[in-house]
């Protein structure tokens, strides 16, 4: 079907979202059009607006307009003395939602990766070891995912963090709360059994 | 978790598109913002765009930021002398799929329905009749979802297209191909009964 040219555009735009196909894409164009303009206008104001001025937190990295996101700008969470390095903002969220965290975080946005070109340079590694030193870190926490690349990173910047003379902690592995024996993976199963805790 | 302003608004605009969740909008709004941001101005753009530039097509009133929209511009699909009225823009996209049929559209962005206070006038029937007459029209196909409301909508349309000697024609009610008869209902399979066809 040949739509408008400005309606194809918005299709073909809509697409690029993530997680939107073709005909999720024309089902939202359609929407919009079928008196809804004004929530697409307000999208389009925002989408300007946050792909133009958002930027990093200097302190941790967390996306934010501000010179500090909201937790950085919290003194109880910085007298917390701790650190805890993620992936990616979306971690972040995560772990918020988890209420179990006081301290504040650093965003690496990415991880170590050499085929991709990605060392301890692109991930401002001299950016945390200044925090560390900057709140008298006492705990780096670490919370990468836990795939090659993402072990790797946790190596380094454990190292990194132990010459600092910061105790370095990582996240608990192994069956998730709920989870089915029956349906884990074997590596999950056999770490759980050789790192089995009293009852 | 309390996001900047910026954000919190671009995820709230992002659940208003059809079919966004909380999740969905949040997994979105990271990706656009890492490394993505050049995408999110092209949608931010043409979604500007759209809201304010797409009308309607003053002959067929679908979707368009001309005068015409590309069908009702051919010279050969006027040529047929063949309406087909359907409820939505989406509903020509799905005809025009099928590559079955060759004249133009009439699109009435909605359906009777007394209770909404939507009658012929809301509708723009007026404008129908007239294109009715204009292209010396020899049929007229009803595309309507056959609902309570839409079946009332294609009586009033069978009507008033009598009224200037059209012929007036439905699409075919049955199985659909490939449709399982287990799976069909009740209402369906008692039609495709008392409809039945010499094989």
């Amino acid at each position: 079907m040949q739509y408008s040219p400005l309606l194809t555009d918005l299709i073909k735009n809509l697409q690029s979202l993530q997680g939107i196909g073709a005909k999720s894409a024309q089902r939202i164009a359609f929407n919009l059009l079928s008196g809804n303009r004004g929530k697409g206008l307000a999208l389009a104001r925002s989408l300007a607006d946050a792909m133009n001025g958002i930027g990093e937190c200097s302190c941790c990295r967390n996306f934010t307009e501000e010179e500090l996101c909201p937790i950085c700008s919290s003194k109880k969470r910085l007298q917390e003395k701790t650190i805890c390095v993620v992936e990616n903002p979306a971690d972040v969220t995560a772990i918020e939602a988890a209420s179990e965290y006081f301290g504040i975080y650093f965003v690496l946005h990415g991880k170590i990766s050499p085929l991709d070109g990605i060392g301890p340079e692109e991930l401002r590694l001299d950016q945390l070891e200044s925090l560390i030193e900057r709140i008298e870190c006492r705990e780096l926490i670490i919370a990468i995912n836990p795939s090659v690349d993402g072990s790797m990173t946790s190596f380094y910047i454990a190292d990194l963090a132990k010459k600092h003379n910061v105790r370095v902690t990582t996240l608990a592995q192994g069956i998730p709360m709920g989870g089915e024996i029956d349906n884990m993976d074997q590596t999950t199963i056999s770490y759980s059994f050789s790192n089995r805790r009293a009852f």
